[in-house]
């Protein structure tokens, strides 16, 4: 019999070989399905557990993904692979109890794993078989955590109360995905949210148990289009989405200025124009703000908007802004909630902080924001561990020990709150 | 009894002793139509010559120049005081025949004169006595041309047919009244429009008739208004007119590229803000706009309006447009009527060229192509002759013997008219 | 016998009524000297305390304000009528013991003040007489307390030990005159620095002792000239200042994101150009600049430094920047030498709070920064009390009770310090 | 046996085949020089006739356009290969008399030929072989014409005297080949240099003979190189080569009002960033300015460094400049040389005018004005025909007849010489 331990490490293993980005987590959903169905789940997904998808890549990039893969399964595909990704298992105890959502994210990163021989997934053969996507954020790690919690909770079916609800939520990279999920409705009773990152701003072997400072974030991409012309010969009659781009990209970039709070903004890609001696009609901008608080980055947007608007005026260019991700700011600290928390995670004789800040955003705040909107309470924790270089690198590894740590971290929660 | 030289000469000095300038013409003014009304003229003046006025002096300074003026008339000046300057003579004959127009402009620059010893004007005691006006474009000499004609028609009315117009224009510096003339109605009736400069493109002693090449121009005040914010505080709270301006500054410098026809754009000015730590709240701009032909200038025009719009739109402010002046372009040259003239000068033994580019603009344009849109004619003459310094310099003089020149050429004309 | 309170009060508003902004405080440096010449103080003033002085008034603007003051005086105030303004009083006990400096800013603002009779300086007949020149920031009070200390201390001289220097310093608006007073050497044996402000953070009748939280900042003017030319006939041959400043104000408003700390950055005048016609050749602007720490605030000087350069570049014309003002950052909070002033002036009573952030800045930091880095201790109070108006409002008032709070301070201070 | 018609268009329609762009005519260059050597040519090639390629495409795409093609040949292709293509056939009389050059530009454009059935290069089946390559101006008929005229001089070659040197230049599209060729000092000792081209300004049927009116153009490619960093975390530690690139874009565009003449200048492409959360650290843009005279184009082109050296130092990124093309401008008319040459072509019964202008760009005029210069002296002639669609349209094509027309005139003008 395998040990939980070893069990942890090889769904690891074996979901970081599968690496797939968002929108794009076929094999890496129907492999979740099989496993909450034999558990004992019930499973929804494909278009019952999404609303509006953000940031979704292009047909083409859908189309190309699906070919890559080979499907085995007795139950229908179809929806998962236009790009309805993600599977909701659910475990009901059919005795009065609380209703429980756990999250866990399952998408990987657009990055070419490093085939070093000193990278341990390369060494021991668990690197991704996927070019350019790589778990590059300890995602894979999450889905071995939820996995292995589902097996447990349908082990201790008998034992428990209440309703479960285990997430595997597509596209977290980019913030996209969770607004999808939470708009199905499928959070709607949720009593209690818990969710969970590997690595960030937790020190070694520490769990941090109620995290804060999750910015406001959107990401924006904008398409000019003005008319092209001869740049010789009548310049005039030509309508310049490059300039009108270009002076968009500066003047966005004067917006940053907020007593209220930290605010931040990047243009991080430009492209204008389809020949040098054509005024260019074509332009597409990617950019991104965030924000200290929700505040900051509504009152960023707005000005945002105006400035896309005065810039198309101002060449007389149509334009266009497509939402392609984000996510509220968080920073609620429940205090005799997560004092709970702690104290039974203490107990354990686990090493725990509160209040830590991410400093960053994470779309779990759309989920924490509605469930506590409906009255319920969330608690967001982050694992630490030793990792082999920062997240997002293409040498990303961490200490799989962590596994155990957060997947024991988990059952104590869930069993405190019955 | 004085000869006509000296008569012009005299006129010429007393008009540049009492230099006033756009919209200011008071004292000059009240001269003209006393001189007219002593040779028997009827002296329309005050509203009934005006329409619409561009670029008006604001009320401060109209009552700043009213009160360094003595008055001595036994007719109402109190239109002529508020700015309605200029004056119209009307001489009819009571015989058949055309309605002839003469124009003349009469307003001065915003210049100090010179006071070195070796300007003439100085030297021999005619120079501006108004601080900071000075005739330093020979309106000075056009208003004594216009009178002697004047006296001279009305000399000989009874051996003329047909009825004589007298345009006294102010504010042809920034092309400003022209307009406001020719909405009087003043021009309905004429088939005839004759008109001229001293200098500019013509050779010494050379006679242009028939001048072409005034390119169509338009004079904007623009006027950004914002919200105040302190810069440290609440920067986010502030709507930036500065940043606004200096964006739309920027962007309407690139609107100059025309394949059609010459274009040009300058800001010439731009002022904003109030004190370094507040976020600007105001901003204004003096703007102006040429073209080769009204196409190009209207099609500039157009971005213009968009850019500006554009710009406020951008940075949340809002704006006011003020046209302080313009012209339309005038590129006709009637071969057969221009054509009769010259033959007409060169018999007098003149020296007389045609079809020169004026390259600049003025805005007698408005009622030639007021004139020829109601089916009369219009030439436009440049008398050459040796200048001390470029027009608008504060040394600026002409060689006087240039007055009998241009007056001759005017009667000349007349007489073949008739 | 006048008591204190009166004294305090009468002070305040004899220095109220001759309001004079900063580097032009002729008379009341003069009345100071005065005043600390009849307690029998040495006293400095002139070149000797000072070094480079930024952001001094132009030539004339000096020459103007002496011509409106009537000297009556004993000593020569030729230095201070050229705008080196200020003063310094010593007292030496000439025995062994601290030096012990007090700082108090003498300067008004340039502001009308209100002459509305509610306004109670305007009800009771000692508002400012002076044109554009109004005590809006309570300085009038600093230096009534000044004063009153000085007193004092002469009055205790036998009972006391060490060396008194108290600093009458000009031109505290703007931060600019610290500076000049440090590089004077002045401060340089000072073991212990004392200053503070009525008003501000402090809640009425709260004392903070012990302020950090002084933003860094620089007050910048920068100068472009390029070259003129007419801006129809050739454009090209201009070199354009106004487009040059329009690009250096956009581009350095795009500077001001920082992880290290908030940052600020305004440009709050813009001048440039001469006539709609002309391609403008000469531009203005003065900027500032300000960071929660010094490193934030330097680096984002040489950024804004290469922006100046390169607008400068791009349009080919030339540049000079002048300091008008700066201060240093101040975040120091010596626990035990302030807890041990609290400990003093909560024995009297008084409500004291510790370690409240300026969010602003004061050019003191300049004088606390050289003092600590001579090994010396310095201390910032804030005085609460009811204001009027917020400071640098033209109906900006106090309740005069706070002038007898602060000064009682200052002596429980300097008498633990012996 | 074929006659000379048929002879063209055969050559003609076997060049429009295989349509190769600039720099990559390897197939081009190969059946051209074994023409040329089975006519008795002597020929040249590869580095022997090149000096600085401007434009030159990447390495990769010479090589993939390597492999494309089957060589079959007797003679040392591997410089052409590597981009040096183009060919020189020179025809020595051996008897005294003028040394004589003629071009031929041989490059096709990068377009997808129309696959309409309607497109008569695709009706009769001689459509471009290569993708994205196709003769859209005319190139593969002046080839034709090159080849037809070489043939016929070789075999009158006893009754002719003085040299000959017929030039295939590569890379007219563009302006990039014919500075390398100049460089080669292939036209040190010419006398006389005839060129011409297909279409363009000339009616149906009519011969230009003596073209003026080419613009001085240059084509930059611009990179800007910065430094990377989080957007979110330390923004401050990037470098911004997207705002570098932005506003150089808009200062540019800012550039384009000379007196002296006409001027233009387009940013057709810029490229920047690299994701949308990061600063954007590289940054790529291709421009091209034009003047009506070369004194415009070298005084925009001055300025244009400066706005790119002043952007670069605004943002404190690098930047390198590469020239990616350029012809100077040309607009002599040798009144009689040109006028004695019409009068050959006239005795022929041609349609002939004088004097167009081609109001573009061809580097040709690097040709024209190398002859010139060293006492030679040039004819540019157009040829004018039917044509389906403008240039460089997908679905150009022209009346074949012209083949002869061009070549006839050609032969006239070399016999005229002699």
């Amino acid at each position: 019999m395998v040990n939980t331990d070893q069990k942890l490490i090889n769904l690891r293993r074996e979901f970081h070989r599968c690496a797939e980005t968002g929108w794009l987590e076929f094999e890496t959903t129907i492999k979740i399905i099989k496993y909450l169905k034999s558990f004992g789940y019930k499973v929804k997904y494909g278009k019952e557990i999404h609303g509006d998808r953000m940031g979704l890549p292009d047909s083409d990039a859908i189309k190309k993904h699906k070919e890559t893969i080979s499907i085995d399964t007795d139950f229908d595909v179809s929806e998962i692979l236009d790009g309805y990704t993600g599977a909701v298992g659910i475990l009901d105890t059919h005795k009065d109890g609380p209703v429980i959502a756990l999250r866990f994210d399952i998408d990987a990163n657009g990055i070419e794993e490093s085939n070093d021989k000193e990278h341990r997934p390369t060494m021991e053969g668990f690197a991704s078989k996927k070019p350019n996507a790589m778990h590059a954020c300890g995602h894979d790690g999450h889905i071995a955590i939820g996995l292995t919690v589902a097996e447990q909770l349908a082990m201790d079916k008998h034992h428990l109360s209440g309703k479960y609800i285990l997430i595997f939520q597509p596209a977290e990279e980019g913030v996209r995905g969770a607004k999808s999920i939470v708009e199905s409705g499928i959070l709607k009773d949720v009593d209690y949210l818990i969710s969970g990152h590997i690595g960030l701003g937790a020190e070694e072997n520490e769990i941090v148990c109620g995290t804060i400072g999750f910015l406001a974030t959107s990401k924006l991409d904008i398409y000019f289009e003005g008319k092209p012309a001869h740049a010789g010969a009548n310049p005039e009659m030509g309508k310049n989405a490059l300039l009108a781009a270009s002076n968009c990209a500066l003047n966005l970039h004067t917006l940053t200025q907020f007593g209220r709070g930290m605010s931040r903004l990047n243009v991080g890609i430009l492209k204008a124009g389809t020949a040098r001696n054509i005024v260019p009609h074509k332009a597409f901008m990617e950019i991104e703000t965030r924000g200290e608080n929700g505040d900051v980055n509504s009152l960023l947007l707005q000005k945002v908007y105006q400035v896309i608007e005065g810039s198309a005026r101002s060449f007389d260019v149509k334009y266009r802004i497509v939402e392609a991700g984000g996510a509220p700011a968080y920073n609620n600290l429940d205090k005799s909630f997560i004092d709970g928390l702690v104290e039974v995670l203490k107990k354990k004789n686990m090493k725990i902080t509160t209040g830590k800040s991410l400093g960053a955003s994470e779309d779990i705040t759309y989920m924490m924001n509605e469930v506590e909107r409906n009255g319920g309470k969330s608690v967001y924790l982050m694992f630490g561990t030793k990792l082999t270089a920062p997240h997002h690198n293409n040498r990303f590894d961490f200490d799989e020990s962590v596994l155990n740590l957060a997947y024991e971290a988990y059952l104590e929660i869930i069993r405190s709150l019955l």
